[in-house]
């Protein structure tokens, strides 16, 4: 067993106590087919094994590779790729996965390209606020019977609150995700199924209006979701050495290329970040720091910080307990 | 032959008419070893080759596996790593590469580390403005001593003026430059040794100090040093699917995961970005586009887009003319 001191860096660590945590809470919260975990967050099927010992045996995808992914390490009970896709190619190939596909179509021309691929179910993707992918609501129902005219199952809707899951104010974000699931809810009126997919870690407990939550962020967590009223502790960070020392700052082997930076730079446990290049993050050290010594760093924004990694180190205290491919990367 | 409008997307795509114009720029410019190409930008060991091809056998190196992606490619007549490492395990094995390795110092911990793993020669890194790695300038002469006494080749300094290459204003660059590296040559004449390396893309024909350029944007290009007066062209670009179109605004398959974001948002060629998310750029259309269009996505910082990449296809017109693994990803 190595020691989290050992580890080449930078390297993403799991706490393992937060991340039982972390799954624990969600299964109480939102036990089996009551959350759907989305991959997108943590790319990893070791990881996704485990929400599946949790009791979550359905999962949300973004990527047709996260979906092949899935089904060859045996978790393709039920897949849901959240996501529009219109290569044949990819198409056909997860028509010919062994596993359960469902894909979100938007259009006619999505409906046409899962249907000519040989794909059998479907859940209409419907706008719920946030300009992204998805029909208007008073579409869907036409859509839905265009589908079925296609001979897909349509086994019903999903809108993803993305406008609302990080909004700080908690009052705010109950208003605004019950504007958001009327409009789904209506559009389900029209659709049918069993289906109403929606929500995210920052609405897990808020959005009572779906069938099932998408939530992926919740099991690793970052900064950004850390700053919301979340029963989810920051279960993920990355070990960097302090490589250079000068008299107002130091630098750490963990730059950009380490890191999502869409929300803004990360934070370095109990220092102050400059800013970060490619290779390196410079900080205002608050207790003194030498060249060979270790920094946690916390990203802002979990998904684009996975997808740069090969690993992730499972770790107790100092010890490495486990160490997991980040096998889901790429499209 | 495939088309570039049949690749699976995103997919990086190289303009082999610009990338040809951009290394040939540089090989007029700077010839042979007056340009240390850094491979950090595009990390693939055949765009290296070209490189080569033009002249240039001496390269620059972020991390440690791209210095051994190099020697094992063949490429390691002249190796700089132009960072500091004090991983025992990992300055071992570059030591035992079949290849000139040279590695940037800036404190007596570093030569410690950089003697102990049995590294024969180093470079002493100087600070000259940016805040990150690099002793002051009145230290170097010192620790070049220091490294002599431990029995280290000492090949000279390097010092980057990475505060300096992204200004736009030519005349300030250029005085910001001469500030830099009058810095760099006091260092240099305490220190000794043939080497004076630094510069990059944004100062390679102002930096006249030193006897390299360690250029790495320069054979791709992105649009931060697009809005510069350089003689470099915009080579790689970044093709998408249109997945969804609604009345005001359209989605394309590319988004954070494919892009290095902390340069801001990328550019969709014709049309407005309004945001990127995790696997989605949102645009506003400047013409019509249907679900299934291609569109053309310009990364704004290079380095950070290319890493997240697994191939760069090159392409003349719409001809995918070689495909090029992404080999020196990781550290």
């Amino acid at each position: 067993m190595s020691a989290v001191q050992d580890l080449p860096t930078p390297a993403l660590v799991v706490d393992t106590a937060a991340f039982e945590h972390n799954l624990a809470a969600m299964a109480a919260a939102l036990p089996g087919d009551r959350c759907r975990p989305h991959v997108k967050a943590h790319k990893t099927t070791a990881l996704a094994r485990a929400q599946a010992t949790r009791g979550h045996r359905t999962f949300t995808c973004a990527t047709p590779r996260e979906m092949e992914g899935m089904a060859n390490a045996g978790l393709g009970d039920d897949l849901l790729l959240a996501n529009e896709v219109v290569d044949p190619d990819r198409l056909r190939r997860l028509a010919a996965l062994d596993a359960r596909v469902t894909i979100a179509v938007d259009s006619e021309a999505t409906i046409d390209a899962a249907a000519r691929a040989g794909l059998r179910e479907v859940v209409i993707d419907v706008f719920v606020g946030m300009p992204r992918c998805g029909c208007r609501a008073e579409e869907a129902g036409r859509l839905a019977d265009a589908a079925r005219a296609r001979g897909l199952v349509v086994r019903g809707v999903m809108g993803y609150e993305g406008h609302v899951v990080g909004v700080h104010d908690r009052a705010t974000r109950v208003e605004q995700t019950e504007a958001a699931m009327l409009q789904l809810l209506d559009a389900h009126a029209d659709v049918g199924g069993e289906l109403v997919s929606g929500g995210g870690t920052g609405t897990f407990d808020i959005n009572t209006w779906v069938t099932e939550i998408q939530a992926g962020s919740y099991a690793l967590m970052d900064t950004a979701y850390g700053h919301l009223d979340l029963p989810f502790e920051l279960a993920l960070s990355i070990v960097a050495t302090v490589i250079s020392v000068s008299e107002s700052w130091a630098v750490a082997d963990c730059g950009l290329k380490a890191l999502g930076m869409d929300h803004g730079d990360p934070t370095v446990i109990g220092h102050t970040v400059w800013y970060c290049s490619d290779e390196h993050v410079t900080f205002g050290p608050e207790t003194p720091v030498a060249v060979g010594d270790r920094v946690r760093v916390l990203p802002a924004h979990i998904d684009p910080t996975v997808a740069y990694h090969e690993r992730m180190h499972l770790a107790t205290d100092d010890d490495v307990v486990d160490t997991w491919e980040i096998d889901l990367r790429g499209w």
